[in-house]
């Protein structure tokens, strides 16, 4: 996917999308990575910030296909694993090389982060990880309470009873 | 986002993008949402399953973005928010009229879900639920291990030092 059908994505245009595009297309021109059609590859990212938006778009690494893997440390990296090779490439925005005064103005330091060199702002290395597991189907079973459906691992079970966990919350707080 | 531009971003088309795509546009039509630019929706998801991406696509709330809050209940239930309204769309798959065998031919479900008339799959409501709250920006603040920036709130301290919290747990691990 390109910037502009990243941003149509994200649905404006910033500093942390800009931070977000130069890392994964870092990634994957390091290690020669093709989008993920499915699970091909998997990331696995240190923050929910803005950038992670370009990874999905880049990598193919999205929420719904189970391969973003979310570690909520608060960190400005991420790391890509390639199922078929077996490795990850690890890149880590440090930002070392930004001038002076540049990031007090949202545009220019979108420019900036779009233009500079990559060495100014990254630091990428292959690394060894273990493999993630894939992501699961699970069978389905009905709330007793509101009769929706609920994937089975998610089910509180009570009295021999099936429950969805807002449903059993709600219900074993008021008793 | 077109149907197609969301089988671009998810990678493959399969029977939940599609059942995701009619949950999503049945949000956004019920209470003629526009696409959030920023945070102006908020999407609740139920489930981290394929169909998230179209949510993703459609609404406008995505993982970068901090619009789209993860419930993990195991629920085909997506729950759309407005900002301005101050009103949240919940839209349920029930899959109540799907036809017996189509769910075994996987592209033959997934033209069934593209198709079908909505109320054999969905119920569209408007409820009322609390505001959630705006993603945040934090300050950055060095790991004393491995030197990489780290979001405030995530720091782990010790011994009036700062961590990240992968150095943090290493370190603590091994002392």
């Amino acid at each position: 996917m390109t910037y502009n059908e990243i941003l149509k994505f994200h649905g404006h245009e910033c500093p942390g999308i800009a931070i977000g595009y130069r890392m994964a297309t870092a990634a994957v021109e390091h290690s020669s990575l093709t989008r993920a059609e499915d699970e091909e590859l998997v990331a696995i990212v240190e923050n929910d910030a803005c950038g992670v938006d370009a990874v999905q778009c880049i990598t193919g690494c999205t929420f719904g296909k189970g391969n973003l893997i979310f570690r909520d440390y608060g960190k400005q990296v991420y790391t890509i694993y390639s199922r078929s090779s077996g490795k990850g490439v690890r890149v880590v925005f440090h930002g070392a090389g930004i001038p002076e005064g540049v990031r007090e103005n949202r545009n220019e330091f979108t420019r900036w982060l779009l233009t500079a060199p990559k060495d100014s702002m990254l630091t990428v290395d292959t690394v060894s990880i273990a493999e993630p597991e894939p992501a699961k189907i699970r069978r389905s079973v009905d709330c007793a309470i509101c009769g929706e459906s609920v994937m089975d691992s998610r089910i509180r079970r009570l009295h021999g009873k099936s429950f969805c966990i807002p449903c059993f919350e709600k219900d074993t707080l008021s008793n």
